[in-house]
């Protein structure tokens, strides 16, 4: 997507200088950095540090960490520990292990003098293929925003809510949950955002704003208290959100606070959409809230907020008294009973056993 | 309540000096800064620019003004126009209009020459009554905390989830939905708060968990996200928060992100309790989410937050790009059917209009 209008992707690999590049998103949307990625620990300092997130990013960025350890050490050994270290970066982005076993299953065949190579190939491919997952999602999401916008007056605006950043900044490029926003607004549907500030790391206020503003997108900031009460008085058209992890039932685990936003659109009859590439769905779990673990992260995160002062410098402010401990889950499960239906690239389905097998018969278990 | 070990109230009248004292809770937690109010400007300040905050402070609070104002010029001119610009000052807070009508219906009848005595008298006497009406809110919400424990295993915590400060900050000593907190702990019933944070304002961080820590209570701060995961992991065993006003049918008020909480307990089967004194139900409104008008604040509240430095000074950083429009409700409706009780100086009574009307027979309408 674009950035001061010059098209951008979050990763990708710079011919010229033989490096990985990446948006180094700790700073947006203050400064706008890129940097390189060369050596392992650049790769998991990245993933773990946040450097880069969203599930798909996290993914496509682990395919190229192994793809360049695979250059420097190529070894069976090598391959087996670039997958142990990278997978303990993030443990809720089912897209790291995703990537990470489809790298070692082409590469662990492979004589070691191919891997190198190989690995490139497919890190190339796994972007060009989150790129187009994410084009598709959003020609499908188009279609219930077309829907939406069919039953009201021409030219009336259709607003959505969005939870978190699962945006292009989240993703290679469109992102999940803003595609349908992006072809919205390019196909002249006049959409509105509300972005959910996203606490504790603030990725709606630093990042989902920063995107739609970037794209001349009409949005607003919100506290993640206001959409229920959005929601009541009818100021909601529809939810769109991403996951970092789905069940093959259709349970949805994503950035805390998404369980809340899904209560208040049932109750509410907004309707409740999750965007994802298949990726991202969990065949191998059932029931998301009793089996996905829940990162908690450090309590400091509650407890300060980064931001920038008057002056152009970037702080961090502590907001509560001194040693006040921080509580931090940092995403929750949303029971696909509270889900109106699942945004894939294959298309819309519901958020069930029988939605997800019927658009991805090869996947299901037995 | 207790600040570094010495007793405060939110607000009184120094006998020393002539003048009403208050705690400037815009410094909190990071300064305990003690101001005079003179002017009837110094009172419209605090309230609108919430030095004070709290419905039944800001109640206690008018009721002061009034009284200062009476002593500089007792005339019926003066009482009209003090009771205007104080209402303006806040208008979703019920004890605001409550406490300058009780003290018009008083002093309206009386010679000029003798309202400023009345007055001031009155408003000791409204401080009084406020104190009194949350320890029997603490006393009747103990029974609640109390038969919870009574499921438990001796000695297991209890976990009460609450959100904004509706402690004695909020209102002139105890607090509201922090009474039976308080008068569980001097009971010897292990609780443990989970304190919402409460964007934009933060009231829980800055002021709860500063509470909370000055008289010991265990307690974590949390995001306005997590509420609803702990919920679904058992980790909540009860909600109690306050109200700023509540219609006679039962729905409540109060700080925005209220509702959200309501929906995640009644999804979890976790009792949701409001904590008020009567004067903060508001009698002629029956339905709440359809008729209470909604304070909409400034949209810096969103996209700015203060917090403290590194080197200790107090200051402001935003927390989106430069530009980003912010959207602010202040408050937003929890609907009766998600609110398993309210606890008031009577008693413990449904959230419905013959819950409040079996309670206060004498304030119900024909």
């Amino acid at each position: 997507m674009k950035v001061d209008g010059v098209h951008y992707r979050s990763i990708w690999f710079n011919d010229e200088t033989g490096k990985v590049q990446i948006i180094d998103q700790r700073w947006l949307p203050h400064e706008f950095r890129v940097v390189d990625l060369t050596t392992r620990k650049d790769f998991t300092a990245a993933i773990r540090d946040m450097w880069v997130r969203g599930a798909p990013l996290i993914g496509a960025t682990a395919a190229y960490a192994v793809a360049v350890e695979m250059a420097r050490d190529p070894s069976d050994a090598s391959l087996a520990d670039t997958w142990n270290v990278l997978h303990e970066t993030r443990p809720t982005a089912i897209n790291l292990r995703w990537a990470l076993d489809d790298m070692k299953t082409l590469l662990s065949p492979l004589p070691a003098s191919e891997r190198a190579a190989a690995a490139m190939t497919r890190a190339n491919e796994i972007c060009e293929q989150d790129v187009e997952a994410n084009r598709m999602i959003g020609v499908h999401g188009l279609e219930i925003i077309r829907s939406i916008a069919a039953r009201k007056k021409p030219g009336e605006v259709i607003n959505i809510l969005t939870h978190c950043n699962a945006g292009w900044l989240a993703t290679v490029d469109w992102g999940t949950a803003t595609s349908p926003m992006y072809h919205a607004h390019q196909a002249g549907i006049p959409v509105h955002i509300w972005v959910d500030e996203t606490r504790p790391r603030n990725q709606g206020a630093l990042l989902t704003s920063w995107e739609m503003a970037s794209h001349d997108i009409p949005h607003h900031l919100i506290v993640d208290n206001a959409g229920g009460h959005l929601m009541q008085h009818g100021q909601v058209d529809m939810v769109i959100v991403g996951t970092d992890r789905t069940s093959a039932h259709g349970d949805v685990c994503n950035k805390i606070g998404t369980y809340l936003k899904a209560l208040a659109a049932a109750d509410n009859n907004v309707p409740f959409y999750v965007a994802l590439p298949s990726p991202t769905i969990d065949w191998t779990v059932k029931d998301g809230v009793a089996e996905i673990p829940i990162e908690e992260r450090g309590g400091s995160e509650v407890t300060h907020v980064q931001g920038k002062l008057a002056d152009g410098t970037v702080a961090e402010v502590q907001i509560s008294p001194d040693g006040t401990p921080g509580g931090n889950p940092a995403f929750d499960v949303t029971p696909r009973r509270l889900v109106s239906g699942l945004i894939t690239e294959r298309g819309i389905c519901d958020a069930s056993p029988e939605g997800l097998a019927a658009l991805f018969p090869e996947r299901v278990l037995d």
